[in-house]
């Protein structure tokens, strides 16, 4: 993980200030600065980072935008408008993927401007780079919470994007081809059995199901489950 | 673009539906389908929406899970835990990735469950994928419009990821080796007349100036402007 700060600009609603911090919290993320925020602290602020106040609490407040990143070698600012600027501009992803290539040692700002002006141009020309989330060309306005979720989650997901993937739970125990074989065996013997499949006229009822069990990667416990099935169809239930 | 369609189950706060109306219009999306929503419609739902009023009125209000994806040939839900389910559960980019592969006629439903107690039993047995946002394993509770403007964000990034990339703004006429190479030329000729650069004992002066410029990816407009300076330091103003 890298050592990356968000930089909430001039932000006038305490309430999107708290909504931040959950946001970061969520994504494992909690070095916060503030730049000359409204009406800040606030009640508000603390309701809505509900459960991230120790992100709000640690939050550093600053006087202006070059104290907050006075000590940071890259510095990305977030812009919804696409400006007249000789800066490079890139969406999220590429912005994380040119960050994990930073040394680790590098402090790093991400700029997120005021609600509804976004920084100033002073304050863009003290970043490198300009992130720009892509969106509906026609309704491209993120709220301040909603781009900052974003920018954490891709974070998130470039560092760590593990979950346990895959069936989870209960212990499967494999299966191999021997088994699906005899699998196929039994469901071609009960469906004759119980009229289901003419041996004269198989159509392309067997590939049929071929198909479905080979994708449905089955383990031993839904192996024998079938197995039972196809028992107790072909008897009838004569058997209990 | 394929056809998918948010469902949110049993949301207890109308803002929530709100936000998540925005959420989905900042990346395009307007397909809405709401299940057993509490107090529904509400004034809060409509000015959360601010400016996604259209996505909201066009919601479609369901009775049931059931009824809300009857018609989808693909079922994806929202789950915050690890559940002891045996369902795969991926996260939101290997999801999307496995939607981009989907027939394009095909019907996808993305569920999102309740504020606080998610999707029922009965009704994660409806999915047959579970997504799960990677989080802060110590904080993981995404509030409801967050967990969908992720969601939205990667479709959006997966379908049209563009946005200006590089440079904007004023038309940049490139300049090649040629122009860098006399550059330098004027940079040592001038630092030498200057005094800055001894060429009986040059370091690596040259070398780091290559560098920076090398780096810098200049214009023609940029380039003219430091032949310019070259020039002024060289006459110390006295061809004015």
């Amino acid at each position: 993980m890298k050592n990356i700060r968000f930089v909430l600009v001039g932000t006038t609603h305490p309430g999107n200030i708290g909504a931040a911090a959950r946001a970061m919290k969520t994504m494992g993320l909690s070095n916060l600065h503030l730049v000359q925020p409204k009406h800040y602290p606030s009640a508000e602020a603390t309701a809505r980072a509900s459960g991230a106040d120790d992100v709000l609490a640690s939050a550093q407040v600053h006087d202006s935008l070059a104290e907050a990143i006075a000590d940071c070698q890259h510095v990305y600012g977030m812009s919804a408008r696409l400006r007249h600027l000789p800066v490079p501009v890139v969406n999220p992803r590429e912005a994380i993927t040119h960050i994990q290539q930073l040394p680790d040692t590098s402090e790093i700002a991400i700029v997120f401007g005021r609600e509804h002006s976004g920084l100033s141009n002073e304050e863009l020309d003290r970043c490198q780079y300009l992130i720009n989330i892509p969106a509906n060309p026609d309704y491209s306005s993120l709220n301040l919470a909603a781009a900052v979720q974003v920018l954490a989650y891709e974070i998130k997901m470039s560092f760590d994007p593990s979950i346990t993937v895959g069936r989870i739970g209960e212990d499967r125990e494999a299966i191999d081809a021997g088994d699906l074989e005899h699998l196929y065996s039994h469901f071609e013997q009960t469906l004759t059995t119980i009229g289901f499949l003419d041996p004269e006229n198989p159509r392309n009822l067997m590939r049929r199901l071929r198909r479905l069990y080979n994708r449905a990667d089955l383990d031993r416990n839904e192996l024998q489950i079938l197995h039972g099935i196809l028992r107790a169809a072909e008897t009838g239930g004569q058997d209990k």
